[in-house]
């Protein structure tokens, strides 16, 4: 039996192996989004078993082991770590083509030494296995095995950053931790506990809402205290695309949440439009990335959603962004000078070219690549979607420009889907120089490939 | 020149080769999902030509001659059968690239062991040929060419199913032939005849409908009557997705309907939503497969629909399943504890990784695979369209649960597709294989495309 | 360093190289819609450097640069021609995978005999080497190195069509040049200008318009007129797709706009519909191809577009267009029996599967393909973009009955696009052959590919 990955796992002609194992393999990373506790960096955590790392809280595992008929008390539930793995390990015979076969045995190579396929029967050599590893494998080292240098996670403007705090005093600690200022519950004014969360935002800033005025004074105070801790990117999850409103509009949603009213997704969607109408002016202002996650819909099954959490695995693909809406919101900002460094995600892949030929129209004299189509997001980190991905910015804008790739992850294993991402891209540019769709040039398409996966991001995030 | 259709054909690599010579070829065949005339096989009919069996009833046919220019006359009309047969041939030196090439080449092969091209030279010589060999190739020689085990065709609540009980009667008859439950007509409120219909139903039920409970009444008491013979799945072509309404809402609709009032699609679409709950729950009581074909738009020509009839071959494919409305039905199914065993299609090629991602987010604990995305359907049903749905099913679900194919066809040579189907599976595992992106442990791979070619769907259907 | 293109490029096996270079290659070129202004074959311009011919009005290559940062001065801008090419230049080791790599590098091997990369180092090199070649390559000189027979240009109805006939008087000029109707500016009718542009319409016509009756009268006169000059296609570029209305509806829009007042997109939308019955009609009696050009959002940056104008590259991709509301349009038209020759493009790649299908249930007996699902157009005139029009096409119709490529550019060097997409097409075609996906008869596939390169357009326009 060969290695379940090789060598040149991906890489499916000269040129790709040359491209990835000369120019792409040694980039260091920096992992612009993701999900991960800031807290586990802090404390340099240990964990006890490998399904604490793997199962721990990634929903993508999760819904696997759902498929295959698993009951929640295996997935999410009190069942014995050991039986829980094995639970997880019975699935991967079945997920042929699925990333999580490729990321899993990726990370049981790149972590573990683990070379062999992992099923019902090596699970518990598996586990034996990666357990003894994990003793003296901290989440630093997990980091520091990929050379991440940065490390941006995701938090709500009223949090107070300790664990920031903590990771930037730590001279012990290599890499760079530094939050992502998501204002998802700020715009979700129609969603239950809106008005709480107002409270709650009004007591971090020191600023009493009352009305749009006094939200953004508060917001703008809580941008400045997020800059102080590094910060230089926003993100956005937004279900429906902001739809275009005044802000005397606007103005009376906020209006009757802040009484105690419920107000409907629509009006939510106006009030949207003109919170993100000030805010994407303060990033530009700021210098700061704005990223807008657009098109998932968070608890598709609102049942199960209810008796589990948010974020277990529930969720599912919207319908198609509405392009006029949100051609509307970057002209607006365009007129106003105020459109900054933008990056446009759809979880519905059918938006790939509409987004990618949406960012043509507004790019920004100065800087190469400022108005960005995002990396393959969430359902569509796969090996089809990361190609998909690829093609529309390839076709409908510069390759050379895009800013690559992010884990969105909750695991510290996940550094490895930038290795995935790598492997595709060195495989497809440089399929195109064996095929003659390109020219023989090695050196050429070497600096395209390092800086898709390093230099391009580390511009974008930290000069300009 | 080789023959049209080789032993490998399709298989691109030594492990695809193995995969299907080794494992998929051998499988029987339960084709789940049909429009065969049971008649036919209660006479074990037998033919008078090929274009009888070709020709007969085949849309995806006749749309073919008809983007060649050829007239009503030879397609549906009242040409000689020779003579439509060359026509036909006609076509096929202009349908590289389309599924009806492969499926008559195939089916040259197999049942008339005939390896050339067809097209307008030869068709003297086919036709000669496959006449002959009709004379003594009956409908039951033709499934069990093929090693069809079961057949569910399609019917309407109404119908006595007589030839369901001739063929259960007849020892000689080797194929299971069970009806599926179709119950549009009563869902297509809003189309013409429905009233008539439902007198109809009343009628076969011995129930009088004077509401939604005797509705309700009639349609359980025909659910007892097909079970009793056999049936375990039932089939729903939704030209737009059931709209959430509650059953007043619904019980007004149908109260104008037997009014003999008209009522609009936007009404229907309440009506539907209501029964579809109650007949998903009753689906789920009685351990029935629930089948959503959506997103068909039947009669798209209506002009040519009117004067040839229905199933002519004047569809389309409609706008995108609204996945919101579709979460709606089965969370409210989810939450009353009635989801069963359900298969989601779309006709829209679009809504592919949407229903894939859908699917996960409702599996039921206790069965492997429970919600399934569909299998390329209609349209979809080419070498392209399949490949995408299985990595549509790869990407966000597990593969290795698929329930795989069926023929969704009106002709008795159409098991030829299944082989069509296995082939292209077995052609994209082997290629991962060989390129490395899955172990090399052909057992493993083997026992997958085993399970997607039989195993899953003889449990889907007849255990649990 | 091998040639950026070489002798197979794109082609990928030896059947395809044969079906190319034995076939496709020597078809001569008819270019049925393209933007050129026939002002420049009157007068065989000759261009004064490179930078004039390519980057004087594609906004294809504007966008590429504004990509990559470069300010407007360099792009529409008054910066010398010089400057604007070298950063250009800098573009391209950036445009892995685009089009304009693609054909920038095969417009510099067939009309200039250069073979290197274009980049920041080759400019001066490049510059030199075009600009000595441009004086004596004139734009006829271009036409003829393609063997171009004939071009279709694009025509407001109002346009005195001075050029066509300056070069049909001309016995020097090889090309034939036509006319296309393209009346944007009628159907637009909610847009700046309309009213004037009626005006002007009346008086070209010599037709007071005072409603509907009228306007089609002035309509019919310009039809005749651009008909004496060889005209024998219209041309239609839909934002949305018109929307079912009575007459009388359309009559009350139209007397709005005559007396001064606006009308939303809306109205124009039913306004459309009416006018589109009544066009499609005189096109048929009169022999025409209907062109639908649907799903383009001109100026979706409205800010940009209005400082530098229409065609500047600042449009997009529209939301999928209405099936429903195209497919009503031409049902009416069948009934009527008023539906002639028309081609259905969309400018959203998610539409191909369901145009692909609909132009099935509307094809006409007696002519082969009379209902076309159009080439890929514009941003989806790329390898992945063609592949997946031809597979549409394949898939769901005949792919021996399409009409094949045109450029749609507004450069005379475009005629390499011919090229780019017969190299895919026999690409596709011989790899289905060594595939064994098709017969292995060269002669079959030979004609298949000589029919779409160049008789199915020939016998589409001008015979029948």
């Amino acid at each position: 039996m060969r290695p379940v990955i090789d060598n040149d796992f991906l890489l499916h002609s000269d040129a790709a192996k040359a491209l990835y194992h000369q120019y792409a393999e040694k980039m260091p990373i920096i992992d612009y989004h993701c999900h991960i506790d800031p807290q586990d960096i802090a404390e340099d955590r240990i964990y006890d078993n490998i399904t604490q790392v793997w199962l721990g809280g990634d929903h993508y595992k999760w819904r696997l082991m759902r498929a295959n008929g698993v009951s929640e008390e295996y997935v999410t539930g009190g069942a014995p770590d050991r039986e829980k793995f094995q639970k997880f390990a019975a699935v991967m015979p079945k997920a042929a083509g699925n990333p999580v076969y490729h990321w899993v045995h990726l990370e049981l190579k790149r972590y573990f030494g683990y070379e062999g396929e992992l099923n019902e029967d090596t699970a518990e050599q598996v586990w034996q296995l990666c357990n003894e590893r994990l003793k003296t494998l901290s989440v630093r080292k997990m980091i520091a095995r990929y050379h991440v240098k940065v490390i941006a996670t995701t938090d709500d403007p009223a949090d107070a950053l300790t664990a920031h705090e903590q990771i930037a005093a730590d001279p012990d600690c290599k890499v760079k931790v530094i939050p992502a200022w998501r204002p998802d519950k700020v715009l979700n004014i129609h969603k239950e506990g809106a008005a709480a969360y107002l409270g709650k935002l009004s007591q971090a800033a020191g600023v009493e809402i009352t009305g749009l005025d006094s939200l953004f004074a508060a917001l703008s105070r809580r941008m400045d205290f997020f800059a102080s801790h590094g910060c230089c990117a926003s993100d956005h999850g937004l279900e429906r695309t902001p739809c275009p409103a005044a802000k005397a509009e606007a103005e009376a949603v906020l209006t009757r949440v802040l009484r105690g009213e419920e107000v409907s997704r629509e009006d939510a969607a106006q009030f949207q439009y003109v919170v993100m109408r000030f805010l994407a002016g303060e990033y530009h202002s700021r210098n700061w990335v704005m990223q807008l996650h657009m098109c998932a819909t968070y608890g598709v099954n609102t049942f199960q959603q209810k008796k589990l959490g948010p974020d277990t695995g529930f969720d599912g693909i919207g319908s198609s962004c509405n392009v006029e809406h949100l051609a509307h919101l970057l002209t607006g900002l365009s007129a106003d000078d105020a459109l900054g460094k933008t990056i446009l995600y759809s979880l519905n892949p059918n938006d790939l070219d509409l987004l990618a030929v949406l960012t043509g129209s507004f790019q920004q004299a100065g800087m190469a690549g400022k108005i960005q189509l995002g990396a393959a997001w969430w359902f569509n980190d796969t090996y089809s979607g990361i190609r998909a991905q690829l093609t529309a910015v390839a076709n409908n804008s510069l390759l050379g420009n895009f800013i690559g790739m992010l884990t969105d992850s909750r695991s510290f294993l996940s550094y490895a889907r930038h290795e995935y991402f790598r492997r595709i891209l060195c495989d497809m540019v440089g399929g195109w120089m064996e095929q003659g769709m390109l020219s023989d040039n090695l050196k050429t398409w070497g600096r395209l490939v390092e800086d898709v996966s390093y230099h391009n991001v580390q511009r974008y995030f930290f000069q300009q």
